[in-house]
């Protein structure tokens, strides 16, 4: 049997670079900067070769360059969003209304991530049905580490509703959205995350999330 | 503002190849050998720096190394998939049953994965509510490129019931387990993912999944 590639201690190192520098990128971040088609196969490369469930490969991709349908998608972010702001409260309320929390228009390239159920059962999906979504999150995920790593930023606006977004984008009934990006290159990447540096959540302590053996 | 950390080609280069050789590994390939703590912390470490919907960090994360504890899952995998034999029929039936789908009792640490829902409203979580399990998931992919990036294999188990998973682990009511997760030290990883040399499913074409504008 084979062996494999054997990653050196240096490999992870830059793995955890990667990891420890990704950021959730918005619009006041994006330049204009065309995102050239041999970038954006490097992304989607690394999401087809993401895990998932029976090897499945469960995901469909809306490349977006169009002005017309990012400013539909804009639009219903807005709605979303304006519904969202009363959620919060005071002093969380006066930060959230500041805040900058997608970059739709302003990022050269959106991609919308869409789960295809399959007719047929799956391996491995029998019992966890939610495993076929999740493993588009891995393709996610995927592309999220490969942009940074190609200095390229992204963010994830979840402010929307699927089914408007799915009208949009002429996506089949049985098409779940799972995600919609926005892509660019950027002036720049924040030293922490703006929701941590900005003191809306603190990072938890790594120790307070772990347990041995149970609860 | 600070610029950020730039990486270089070959950076990219080596994240991609993490990627490319990263399989979904299963008891017959486990060592016996400890996965020292150190180790574990690298991975636990790569989790906690995933992207989270609003910085919210809804992981919580049970290491598993007590043998009776696998066992009970390891009984609760083996009723789940005898019931998911049933599913498929003739050449593909036969295929499955030959198949190891898992390396519970095997692999020498096991890692619950759950989601932990915040009781107060989540920033991004307003419209799309399952962004808070998206987020646990992209701490899963940054788990298993970090243990390939390490040499260490890994499995997700998805052929298990939730609820008595939970119960094994004594899991808070509200806590939703996202993922089951066997690791350890490997005799190997194979060049391609089993799935695929056995020809249980083929690898779509890339371009095929992709779409410009819209559907």
């Amino acid at each position: 049997m084979e062996n494999g590639r054997t990653f050196t201690a240096h490999d992870a190192a830059v793995l955890e670079e990667i990891i420890f520098h990704r950021r959730d990128v918005r619009g006041n971040r994006f330049l204009q900067t065309a995102v050239e088609d041999d970038i954006l196969d490097k992304l989607l490369l690394a999401a087809v070769h993401a895990p998932s469930v029976g090897f499945s490969q469960p995901w469909e991709f809306v490349v977006i360059r169009d002005a017309a349908i990012k400013q539909q998608v804009r639009e219903v972010f807005d709605e979303e969003n304006s519904r969202a702001k009363d959620l919060f409260k005071n002093k969380k309320r006066e930060l959230y209304t500041s805040l900058k929390l997608e970059g739709i228009t302003e990022a050269p390239v959106n991609l919308a991530i869409f789960y295809k159920p399959s007719d047929e059962p799956v391996l491995g999906q029998t019992s966890m049905k939610e495993a076929g979504r999740y493993s588009v999150v891995c393709a996610i995920q995927n592309i999220w580490l490969m942009a940074r790593a190609l200095n390229i930023g992204m963010g994830w606006v979840s402010i929307l509703a699927p089914e408007k977004i799915k009208a949009i984008l002429n996506a089949p009934q049985q098409n779940q959205l799972i995600a919609y990006l926005c892509i660019g290159w950027v002036d720049g990447f924040l030293s922490q995350p703006e929701l941590e540096a900005l003191q809306w959540e603190r990072r938890k302590e790594m120790r307070s999330v772990v347990y041995y053996d149970r609860f």
